[in-house]
């Protein structure tokens, strides 16, 4: 078999995952069979409404919340676009302020920067050297006319974990004081497969997920929007989703998400502790075997199936394409911001330098990763990261 | 077989489509096996971006233009959404000025009055007694803070075709003495499956498709913009779709999508004349054999697939609930205001009364509707509708 047959050791799951064989399954019928649109009131529409409906508990049950607070979206870009722009079209006060931090998604962070070219203030919290917020920051950078925190979960280049928990104590107490409510938001894209979901614990009002980031399809998420939260729809049309957004339902996927929540729900502890297990010896032998590599953020506040390391003198990408040839797939941060030149601002954030952020390679592993798949990257890696030393120019 | 378990007599495809097997046979490959993110540059990400780059192929042949100029989307309330609210964005004047008609989906309507709010002049056309736009009242409608004009090709609720390539050609007139040029919008999610979508004849600058609504998957849409045109991203986050749409890519729905124009091409005037002939046997035969019914809407201008009747003196609710109860799926008017008690808007905007658009049905065929189906549709009708007459309070 050439390598271009061999099935690849797949290392980018937090770029995206397949489908899940039984996810996919559940959602088949709902394609050629049960076609019909939720919104219809015949048989047909109904049939297709049961499943939403079946979809709306899963999730629901998963986060720990009602079934009249779950809205499905396409896609955690559309929730993230929906909390800040819908927050603040509900906000009724001049210059509305937002905080969240240096390390968030893309779609926070551009839609961040447009709204702040529309007058809104927004304040960018630093985290430390491994990537984590301090607390206190969250609690100083509260103001009067503060509307909304939005803080990533998990981030998505380098695992760190936010300590969600304590900020929805913050913002509960601050509240309790203030007549104007602060909202408060968290991406749990990157956190679903491993971290505790419960709103209710972590305290949030909002709370986005991607389908296809745990198993589930492309072109589905979620947006978690608590009961009497102020928030404006921003796609506008039919009275679809409690009339909060408008359009079609996408039944197979949604079906497909809720899916994936209730597997996830069943399989996250084992799967947690396999992946760190591997993870662990990945790092470790990556770290004693090859010099000049370092870990990129926390050990101990990281999700258990990241691993974001920097190579001394060299390209990231170089490396992720020889890797590639080499049939494993990685990344050298995020997709959505790959095709750009610039250097990863998660990395910048956390104090490496613009030359080394370069030299970054994510591994993210996902349940079916095997301890063959790990050894294989562990023989071909070394060679590879010396033989582009030979060649670089950046010796 | 109870009637529970017999397959439906569907005649409500302008709410939605069954997926052509075809069609989904060709998605298929793309939830568990080729599941890249296509932003990602490994070999897994690249088998992702080629099979959306053929099906941006497929769109672009199908409606005359550049692979440049397709934005993929969530759906065509989405595309709606980003040419309203993007268009405005991007306009640089101070109180622009929308024109459009009474008788667009919800998804422009409810657009059009949220921007109003906003400080945004809209005109909304009339239509006459058939639905059918004056090119006239465009042309006078025109002012100098006029950014965009937006009108659907055909209406999805009484399937009235209105002239688009003559509106594009006064646009053009008007534009070649003007500074600030007018953008020029149609709305095609109905018209895909019967009429020529050839952006350069019809001279639009931005046209919106919808997958579903052609057996294509759910949650997945088109929006053309011509090269050049000024319009803001209304999705912000990643790079994806040209820097003009931020999120991971649906990819099996898009080559779904993507197929679905293929075949639609292949197959649309062999459907079309198909459909009409049945539509017609339909039309007559109750305007005949049912006293008091009438056709809504236009006979010449009219999609091949639409019969909209309305029948006095009894609601149109209880006729599909009859017709449900026989297996016979059809609605009321668009699926996307179900569960409004408002009469429809459309049928208001005709001239129809309002205790009178409540008596309304919408036929829909569509490509596997055959003759057997429609004569059970004329079998069982009229017992229905003399029974609910008798039993009818407005009689």
């Amino acid at each position: 078999m050439s390598r271009q047959d061999a099935p690849p050791i797949y290392l980018d799951h937090a770029a995206t995952t397949p489908v899940d064989p039984e996810v996919f399954a559940t959602m088949k019928p709902y394609f050629t069979e049960h076609y019909g649109n939720p919104a219809s009131i015949h048989t047909v529409g109904q049939k297709a409404i049961i499943a939403v409906d079946e979809a709306r508990e899963q999730v629901a049950d998963f986060l720990g919340c009602k079934t009249g607070e779950i809205i499905f979206t396409s896609g955690a870009t559309e929730s993230n676009n929906f909390v800040l722009k819908g927050v603040l079209a509900a906000a009724k006060i001049q210059k509305p302020h937002i905080i969240t931090s240096t390390i968030e998604h893309p779609c926070i962070l551009d839609t961040c920067q447009h709204l702040e070219k529309r007058g809104v203030e927004v304040t960018y919290l630093p985290v430390d050297k491994e990537g984590v917020l301090n607390t206190k920051s969250v609690q100083e950078a509260i103001k009067e006319n503060t509307v909304l925190v939005t803080i990533i979960y998990a981030n998505n280049e380098i695992g760190t974990i936010q300590p969600i928990a304590e900020i929805g104590e913050i913002i509960k107490k601050a509240n309790q004081e203030r007549k104007n409510k602060i909202i408060f938001h968290t991406d749990a894209v990157q956190a679903i497969q491993y971290l505790d979901c419960n709103v209710k614990k972590l305290g949030v009002d909002l709370l986005s997920l991607s389908g296809h980031k745990f198993y589930g399809p492309k072109g589905v998420g979620v947006l978690f929007v608590k009961e009497g939260t102020l928030i404006e729809k921003i796609q506008h049309g039919g009275h679809q989703e409690y009339n909060k957004r408008a359009g079609t339902l996408n039944v197979p996927g949604i079906v497909g998400l809720g899916k994936a929540t209730e597997l996830t729900s069943k399989n996250r502890v084992a799967d947690s502790k396999k992946q760190q297990k591997l993870r662990d010896l990945l790092i470790n032998s990556i770290l004693k075997n090859i010099p000049d590599s370092h870990l990129n953020g926390s050990n101990k506040h990281r999700l258990p199936n990241n691993a974001n390391i920097r190579f001394d003198k060299i390209e990231g990408e170089s490396i992720m394409l020889h890797l590639d040839f080499e049939g494993i797939a990685v990344s050298t941060g995020s997709a959505c911001t790959s095709g750009t030149l610039e250097p990863s601002h998660v990395l910048l954030a956390i104090g490496v330098a613009k030359e080394q952020a370069h030299g970054s390679i994510r591994f993210t592993l996902g349940k079916d990763t095997s301890e063959a798949d790990i050894k294989k990257v562990l023989e071909v890696l070394p060679p590879i990261v010396k033989k582009l030393r030979q060649m670089s120019p950046l010796k």
